[in-house]
């Protein structure tokens, strides 16, 4: 019997996305068969004392505060950098259910986190730590979707606004705010289809609403990650007489990823979609075949991103 | 006992709009408390045996297919020009309730009705008499609607698109679709409030979807048309513990117009806002009160449809 | 030309519901293609003042204050009994879409207007006026509906309560409540069908909740008579991959009635409904067709009624 | 420093809720901070090979084949009986947010597995093997639901149908099913409060629809498990103007356990209620308290089931 494979993971950042990749790294192996084993061998983080605790508790076998060793160690097959992928896609786009030319693809990404003017100056409002307020912490999102789920994006225009201009820090000093809060975008895709993207953290009580909706030429999807269990699909083939948006619990064994869960009609959650990320990344690497998103990826975003990031309005009243 | 006003009234067209105003004439004075007797006195369409069927059936005294008679009898009081109120701003944006800053408004006019590319070329998908396409058949409401519940537009960029470029005419020849099938608008209220609106006819399985979303400092509103009887509203002062979208059907006696019709839970159609709005105007008629939205109102909308019909995005990827 | 028949109607009652068949009587010719001319001829109350008043705001030639001269007068074609019919049996059973054999049917009428504990006693709590509750009132309703779309009942067991026992009169005297608060129903149909019902005034924030839900052996569906546009279906036959409840705007030409009145996704109110009773019941009147639901109807739904009053649950804990 | 504590813990079960209870073992420690260290010791099945598999891929130390080895084994503290527990009861029952009268408590367990009349002959469908069907499959749930959410229960009706009454056994054999497909039940708290509970496998589109609606003196609160991180609630003391179901994402950090996982918004899934479950089982072991439900409480719903069993309806039509 052949010897079977190990992966050595180590894993960057110990707090909400540190803690959400460990899940999936842990996770994946318990619901998915893997072509390998995995072996969670390191955690790197800013302090010795965090890093220790969250290697104990995210049961990670390491703990390390220099990034470089872990680069430079060959132990290390893998260095984790993954990011969500969607569940939903193999539905919409291969089968073209909804059509094969698609007119509108709009999608939001809406919290309300800081919609009070009295919520703190943290790190996140400041463009020297974080680039950009809504459009690169959430926006970046819904750019990576509409790219996946219709094409190349060929032009656009934007607005943005800081609507609270003025925090205090932690220290309770006065401070400027020098990202976006919000940031609306139209544009066209290269196949002609219209582009609408909101990102924003003044909706309030939006918490994480990130919902899109595509319309093809023979019918429609409606997406909204606040409610990720559910796929609502029109399809106008259907006869008029009984035609209607289809609410889609998305849990039946032939959708994709869920089949390795619980039964139709028990639902998953947020940290799932990392495990299903874990579990596809596994499978590419050990099989040598090309993981997506990838580089290239990533960095056809970034554009996107530092256009609209330049891009103003031209027409006034 | 002082003689009680009678208001004449004509009326100019015989097809769908025709058909709403003339049930909203003959429905008002049965619901609502008017200051004057209202007399259907005549309607004006284009075909003699049509028009004379039209009087007929939706109870107007006589047939008269020159319009400019309507115009030039003296026994007119009113010639309908009305337009639908919204029966949920009172609710909105007078009491504060979401706040006294506004942050966003989106709102989104979707209907499906030439999606299918087999649909023939009807007067509305002319320019030379329609003017434009979905921006000022349903895409002028919603800028009513912004600058109804939000205040003037400062600035805009937007996109369009003619998706489907050729129809056959109803004799089956071909011919070009020379207006927009749909439009995508970003821009800025003058209050620094961003603005996103969406104007379509392509969009499989929206029937009438008059959709809105204003997020102010302190709540939210959500609206659709195809369910008119509620209005969802969040109220960030609610306890963290219990606060969410509230459904709120508005059929309680407090609630405008309503009380006029039936108990609490009992629904009102699409057709009831005409009767609202045909109420307001006789009140406002016999008490000499301006009228609103007047013709200074449409003015303003129409320069802004204008400017969106010549905006363009300019930035290109 | 043979002269066209004219009907003479006589309606008793000018309070809720006299005002909800005013409007049918004088809405019905506008919409619909009726085989005959209506005539409003006489409305019957209880005092001449409001009744007058009654005539002239609804619209009758004549008011009448006692009921005996109505049933008397040779002239009166029809006496107003009519009820509301519902506008989406003829999707569910005629078509069969959701399957031959039905297994549940389960109906609540749900209304919260007497849960205030100091909600007065009104004569709608009073046996000897009302002679029962929640049964009565709005049980009625889905036992109706119950017998339409599945069958005839075979046996019964009930439940029922008055929550709050003692009111105050309007002239401030305590007095006791006779009738049922709330009924709930469980049985058997003759098919075998599974039979759940509930009649409530004590659900909170429930204004006017008629809903259903029929589960059959291909398919099922749900109604809310405050959502009433629309149907939602589900169709067991669709693949796996993308089945799920069919939300159906139930406003397309094709589907029953709704053709006379908007174009789709313009909704219509409470009020049609009766609109559509007028409709159909003038068609068979004239027509010499046998009327649905007839007096054999009301007399079974009251048997029914009758048997669940003196139900009660047999096994304590 | 003092040794921590460690418990062992042996699980009986390796399938669907073997899994899910494997899983909240090992996920317990990682989100909510213990006061013992888990060691998964054991895990029981029928057969070597399975139960071997299943300790490997769900992370036990030793396969076991004979549990009444588990049993006598003094180093296993526990052996795994938990049942899930329910995250909302915290918000409901305590804060007396809905009224300290309780007038209704309906609940439904629907799912569509066995509708098809070609499912075979499992296991689930013979009494001799699973005892009743629908009742004690998912119904129990549902009265543990009513028992801890509304409190005892009084008086029951009940009607039952074995809707498809032969099938074929895997082996092609036709073989009756001895067991109920669906029951509907009514009945009486010991508070006056009404019963109203169905438990079915016949609900086409129902795929695990655990929904309850409790009315009371002052609000009403809805929930479905098939959309968990939710919860409606009505509260009636809300002005009249502004109130409505209040759709609350119980996903803040001062809602019940949701603050070990994500941000807002960011929900978790059937299987994480199984985690609380462990969370608060072992934190009550350690610290000696009394766990709940109980021993106790396992037999009163028996009790209650039992009576449910032999309920009938009394009035024939």
């Amino acid at each position: 019997m052949p010897k079977r494979r190990a992966l050595s993971v180590a894993l960057i950042g110990t707090k909400f996305m540190g803690r959400a990749h460990s899940n999936a790294w842990r996770q994946a192996p318990r619901f998915f068969d893997l072509p390998a084993d995995i072996r969670m061998a390191a955690i790197c983080g800013r302090d010795r004392a965090g890093t220790s605790r969250a290697a104990k508790i995210l049961g990670w076998e390491k703990a390390v505060i220099d990034w470089k060793a872990i680069i430079a160690d060959p132990l290390i097959d893998i260095v984790d950098i993954c990011t969500p992928n969607d569940s939903h896609a193999e539905i919409a786009i291969d089968s073209g259910k909804i059509g094969h030319r698609i007119y509108h693809f709009r999608a939001r990404y809406a919290q309300d986190w800081i919609a009070d003017e009295n919520f703190p100056l943290v790190w996140r409002l400041q463009s020297k730590v974080a680039g950009s307020g809504a459009l690169g912490d959430i926006g970046a999102h819904i750019i990576d979707l509409a790219r996946f789920l219709v094409g190349e994006i060929a032009v656009v225009s934007a607005v943005s606004e800081t609507f609270v201009k003025r925090r205090l820090t932690k220290n309770r000093q006065p401070a400027r705010v020098d990202v976006d809060d919000a940031v609306s975008v139209i544009g066209k895709f290269r196949n002609a289809a219209i582009l609408n993207l909101e990102a924003t953290r003044f909706a309030r009580g939006r918490k994480n609403q990130l919902t899109f909706e595509i319309n093809g030429s023979r019918g429609s999807l409606v997406f909204d990650l606040e409610d990720m269990n559910r796929l609502r699909f029109y399809d106008a083939t259907d006869s008029e007489h009984t035609r209607g948006f289809r609410d889609i619990i998305v849990t039946e064994s032939s959708h994709p990823y869920v089949g390795n869960w619980w039964p139709p009609g028990h639902i998953i959650g947020y940290e799932h979609s990392f495990v299903h990320t874990i579990a596809d990344f596994v499978k590419a690497v050990v099989a040598r075949k090309r993981v997506q998103p990838d580089f290239a990826d990533g960095l056809r975003t970034q554009r996107v991103l530092a256009v609209i990031q330049r891009a103003r309005p031209v027409s006034s009243l």
